[in-house]
């Protein structure tokens, strides 16, 4: 494209501060605001955006603040942008979902860097190779999600398409009660290291390992574990009642059931998919859509659900305005699995190697 | 040392095989068997060890087997090497320790590798840094316990001395059940995910930390829960209990007693020591013992105790045969405080600055 796009970040810190280097080093014009002014211009310094302030002309809107702050920003920046779609970076998405109810606003979640804080420790390949999640609800407007799907592709990210409540099924068991229970891990072994100097220091790698996450910044969870409570209760009841069964286990000295859950895990933990990595041969899907809310989520979310991973995306209009083409490159491999998924859906789809 | 000292190794899989590499590395000639002759004779290709037999001079055997087959062997072991300190390198050393009375055997614990296996993943530079757990008990010959700190100290391990029931009691706190817990973790994801592939994607940096311990082979930890299992089980409890309390903490929305954990599980991650620096300067502290068991035990659980890494070890015997001298390396800035506390036990210690 020849025109400079635009983009506004709202919010300077570590993720905010990586998405204006990441949208920089793709040619994106970036203008930042923060609430506290230092941050904005330390974010300035660092050339994690181009100037400080608001542009009404931005094409996105990244809102990147404490989860508890985000619904009434992005309702704010859904008028004072008139032309962008608006995201965010919260960590929880149903109630955000929710409470922003626009064919602009597309919730999002990139799976990288909770666990630093800061403008300075910002960098612009903080997404490579990381799983950034958006949230479409129906009435979300399909252009504007393809829009924000394909910049954040530029970004070097994996998106991957969910409704909101089932991103936050997912993150109260893969990061939320994982933080928890590294909490209570750490809390448990420090109140035993009282008068045991000797216990802290016998942490070997697998201890350091697993406590890792609890060295983060506490300051963001009492807004998580309140937006998501309902999952995390119910996830952290799961936890206790497995490890209930693990204690009789144990107790009655079952070899069996030991190694049997032993070797699940082991094997699960074994099939857990590394970053994505772009194939050598990509293919592009084109699927004639109407141009109504929630066809494009369909298709993203099917090809989520089916482990497919879409590397851009794009919406052509016909000239006759109401029908257009949804373009869709993934890896060629794949290309055919999710054909035949939104054939069966009843979506028609022709696929093209891309050389 | 003039003469080549002479250690045997038996069990020649990860643990024994890195133990041999960094004996050989110090200059020490190792003889090797294991129960399965193509792994003695893999530990012989890869220079883990010298000769494959049962060395009936060797001053120091290794026994590096499953902790259900240490007590057994470490008492054959006793007979059949005479001259020799017996060691082991099992994760449970209260039942062992019970089952072998002698004066010439040192439970140990070697607090590295164990998530691999196999004599291919062995290497000389396993233990540096690493920290090495003895376990002697009162009946212990102290200069038998001495020969085998200071050996230790050469493979480049931090040696730490405890009695074998607080080794128990901490193993199961800091690498036990988080063991058993990274294991619930990831069936529990895993459970969930079966009808959602997007669920694995999404377990980013902090997931697969916490989770990596899981990946290791099952089969030791039948053994190691049959013998630590009451430790464990208590650990276990203890642990539903504390993730009772963040459950109810979550529930009820109390973001004070939330932060208030996760601060206080912050602040001892960050304490958690690092591996031990050799420092720049060294002093040695000379303690008159007489030559009883449990003295040197006491003088090294003690510095133990009070986070003090003793480098080297040493008993010089005096011409009139009972009394002896303990010579103990200690970093200069920490020798001062060890001296005292010593002599507050009634225990004469000089301090001289090793240059």
């Amino acid at each position: 494209m020849s025109a400079t796009r635009r983009a506004q970040i709202i919010g300077t810190g570590l993720v905010g501060g990586s998405i204006g280097l990441a949208l920089r080093r793709a040619g994106w014009h970036v203008t930042g605001r923060d609430l506290d002014p230092a941050r904005s211009e330390r974010a300035r310094e660092v050339g994690a955006i181009d100037e400080i302030g608001s542009d009404v002309d931005a094409e996105l809107v990244f809102i990147a603040a404490p989860v508890g702050a985000i619904a009434e920003l992005a309702a704010a920046a859904i008028d004072a942008h008139p032309q962008a779609v608006v995201t965010d970076v919260g960590s929880v998405k149903g109630a955000i979902s929710r409470a922003v109810h626009h064919p602009r606003f597309v919730g999002g979640h990139p799976m990288a860097g909770s666990e630093q804080d800061g403008i300075d420790g910002s960098r612009a390949n903080l997404f490579d190779g990381a799983v950034w999640v958006l949230t479409p609800t129906s009435q979300v407007d399909p252009v504007a999600h393809a829009r924000l799907h394909s910049a954040i592709s530029e970004l070097g990210a994996d998106v991957v398409t969910l409704d909101p409540d089932s991103h936050d099924a997912i993150v109260a068991v893969i990061s939320h009660v994982p933080h928890l229970t590294a909490a209570t891990l750490m809390g448990l072994a420090s109140e035993r290291a009282t008068d045991r100097a000797a216990l802290l220091r016998l942490a070997a790698g697998g201890f350091r390992d697993m406590t890792r996450i609890s060295a983060g910044h506490p300051g963001i969870w009492p807004d998580i574990c309140a937006e998501n409570r309902d999952a995390i209760v119910e996830v952290l009841d799961d936890l206790r009642s497995e490890l209930g069964k693990v204690r009789e286990i144990v107790a009655g000295a079952d070899r069996g059931a030991l190694l049997e859950r032993l070797h699940a895990a082991r094997a699960a933990r074994l099939r857990l998919p590394g970053p994505a990595v772009r194939p050598v041969g990509l293919a592009e899907l084109r699927i004639p859509i109407d141009d109504r809310p929630g066809q494009l989520a369909h298709v993203t979310t099917a090809a989520t659900e089916h482990g497919v991973n879409i590397y851009d995306i794009e919406i052509a209009h016909s000239t006759e305005g109401e029908r257009g083409t949804l373009i869709v490159v993934v890896d060629s491999s794949r290309a055919e699995t999710l054909a035949d998924i939104l054939r069966s859906g009843g979506y028609g789809a022709t696929v093209t190697d891309l050389q």
